[in-house]
């Protein structure tokens, strides 16, 4: 009841989670995230190579029909003026393509963007969490000073005034050791000191890695569009060299996109299996990277009503001293101003300082406890696990897409070439006058073969 | 230090908070929100207006142009066969405007998808405030009731079983009292009881709203995708009715386009002059519908180390009060147990009840933090003022673009409508045979004249 409702895996989690996974030598892998064993790693890397596999048929396939184009093209008898069948066909499909290509773009820049909402909102929260950590050490630390002066200077004023009689020396000594009962109560809830895992040095990395993965998306799509308008650029003005152009970038755009499933698809794969589980992962991690107990990390990480709060003891312990403190002070303040105003003035101030101190350990209290960190991991899990998911299964989608409907453009190109006209006759006619009456018939012929 | 880094207005608030407002006198508005006064209302429904006015000036621009092409066209000569000039450029402007549609369907599109992000963020964060809210009345409802318990049952027998010393009975009369504080001061923690405004009927509404406002712009931005696409299909088949019917659909989306340009740019101004300075605003929304003190919502809207937590005072006391409780126990405990052995199970059950209610009060201290609410408030803002107006200003560049490729698709469709062959000649001719002798040059002329 304590801790907002928390990250749930989504479905396409689940989905992904179940496909079967493989090493090198196609021995099944269970799929639990595992980034650091050799047979997970080879998992993944199989799945890279499956796109690599595509990739390879593809141009397998492509070369085949190009060459099976060429070479067994029916005869072409001498008087005839008609167009090997199928021309229309053949542009129709490469413009098509082009179409779904540039739809495609379209996906791929809104799963870029999904990706990129995701990743900032898990640095976003690391950077909350930062946040959160330095404060609850910083707090520590000016609450803990803050007592060792009240120690230091006013409480000895007090015992120097009240020499004289023993029982309120007594007092004092005792409202002394209090103190520093509770600065050393408070100095162990500064749990994060010394620890060496910065949240701030992984949100810095994570946004670093981001930004880049983000240009080179963007760059990728923008090269697929540029690709896309000059192909049909080309197709529109019948330009024979910016379809070879065109037709050699369109390969390399290919080869790239099948580069890009392997990696969406494996980093899917990996994903969905980290945020099948990630408690567990994450927990082991954090153990290792920081040392801290596992008492600490179950309360943050889990934070229900079954994990209890590791600092309970420490608080009740430092709020049970401050009650004492201040009952004490009361009760100094009530026997020895009377008979020595001198105290007045270190006691006015032991009260203010007791008062801050309780109003510091409220906020620590609050900073403590697991319902603000955890939001900030159920933030970070969500990112991740959600937006940045769905946007590299969108991704993913995007490069597929785009693998076929370049493939498709590659296996058309050359042929709705083989259907211009003959550079020598067209370039010579004035393309201004369409009504050239030698050129006329002729080009009629080719362009409604073409559509 | 003790709040995250909150919300600040972006740069597109400042740019839209700076645009000039008037009322229907055109007398200057200031520009801060105030929905509920007449003078504001004119403003925004100005802006509506201004949108009315471009539809006005868009449709009398396209009659026209269109009564000019209609009334003026030069005078056919009778042997003449070139159509008249400008064919290609008119479906060539044609062509174009609708790709510019398409593209501005694709920035509806993430437009769309950012504003819903937005209003999602917004109503999540007043959910999990609703959460937090409610957590505090049923935390302090359990303490209350468990402490009442504890006073009626397990400390009445132990003063019964104590009755025979008189000093005994007297502390353990001193623990009632202490708890019975202690009750008192929790019940005024619980600040939220009874306030009429409930954040999740508020993320309710929102939600229903924003359902519906999304559905209708996916609509929208279909109903734009399909006439783009049968137009481009019209003219590639130079079918005239298909040109017709998509002359009179693009005239009423034109219509619909002009209108979200309206409700678009009236939203994004009023969000910006809300987003310009949230607070002031909310703060007195909030008093006004729930009644409660300054200081209570101050302490959450602004969360800054200038303003003091307005339940330090109860928090300190119930926590002063707890303690005494527990110094009392252990006396009792010390005192009596020896003497009456029967005392110890009612001793040990009123502990555990002081243990449980100490972790309570903690997840209370917690809870009443300012930095939880305040970040949902500050989500809330994020979410609203940068993702959601973000996604609006994408929705008014949507509807701006497809308003003017729209208005171009209406002045060019008649004009290649009219450069289309005589259906009753092209109708007639079978289409899968480009090659008749007799239509060839003529159909050449035409299309060559129609790019």
């Amino acid at each position: 009841m304590g801790a907002p409702p928390g990250y749930r895996p989504s479905a396409w989690v689940h989905l992904l989670h179940q496909l079967p996974r493989a090493d090198f030598q196609l021995r099944p892998v269970p799929s639990g995230f595992a980034p650091r064993e050799q047979e997970y790693q080879q998992a993944l890397l199989l799945v890279v190579a499956l796109a690599g596999l595509g990739l390879g048929l593809s141009l397998i396939f492509i070369a085949v029909y190009l060459i099976r184009f060429c070479c067994c093209r029916p005869p072409e008898l001498p008087g005839a003026k008609s167009p090997p069948p199928g021309g229309g066909c053949v542009t129709w499909s490469c413009i098509a393509a082009l179409l779904v290509g540039c739809a495609s773009i379209g996906i791929g820049f809104y799963g870029n963007s999904e990706t990129s909402d995701g990743v900032s909102q898990l640095s976003s929260a690391l950077l909350h969490a930062n946040h959160t950590l330095s404060t609850i050490d910083h707090l520590v630390l000016e609450t803990v000073e803050r007592l060792g002066e009240a120690v230091g200077t006013e409480l000895t004023t007090l015992e120097e005034v009240l020499e004289q009689r023993t029982e309120l020396v007594a007092a004092a000594r005792a409202a002394r050791r209090q103190a520093e009962a509770v600065a050393q109560q408070l100095q162990g809830l500064a749990f994060w000191q010394g620890v060496p895992l910065s949240p701030l040095q992984v949100a810095e990395d994570v946004s670093f890695v981001e930004e880049y993965r983000w240009l080179a998306y963007v760059l990728l799509l923008l090269l697929e569009l540029l690709v896309c308008l000059f192909t049909l650029l080309g197709l529109a003005k019948q330009s024979k060299w910016l379809v070879i152009v065109m037709t050699v970038m369109s390969l390399l755009v290919l080869i790239l996109s099948w580069g890009s499933v392997g990696l969406e698809a494996a980093s899917a794969v990996g994903l969905s299996d980290f945020c099948s589980n990630p408690d567990t992962y994450i927990l082991n991690l954090t153990q290792q990277e920081t040392g801290l107990s596992l008492d600490i990390l179950n309360y943050y990480f889990l934070c229900n009503q079954a994990v209890s709060n590791p600092f309970q003891q420490r608080l009740t312990l430092s709020q049970r001293a401050l009650a004492n403190i201040h009952s004490q002070l009361q009760g100094l303040e009530r026997e020895a101003v009377p008979q020595f105003p001198s105290a007045q003035k270190p006691l006015l101030s032991l009260e203010e300082t007791l008062n801050v101190t309780e109003g510091n350990f409220h906020q620590l209290v609050a900073l403590l406890h697991c319902r603000g960190l955890h939001k900030d991991y159920g933030t970070a899990l969500r990112g991740l696990c959600e937006d940045a998911l769905e946007g590299l299964l969108f991704l993913l989608l995007f490069s597929l897409l785009s693998a076929g409907a370049l493939a498709t453009t590659l296996c058309s190109l050359p042929r709705a070439w083989a259907l211009f006209p003959p550079s020598d006759d067209y370039d010579d006619t004035d393309d201004d006058d369409p009504f050239n009456p030698q050129q006329e018939s002729k080009r009629f012929v080719q362009w409604q073969s073409s559509i």
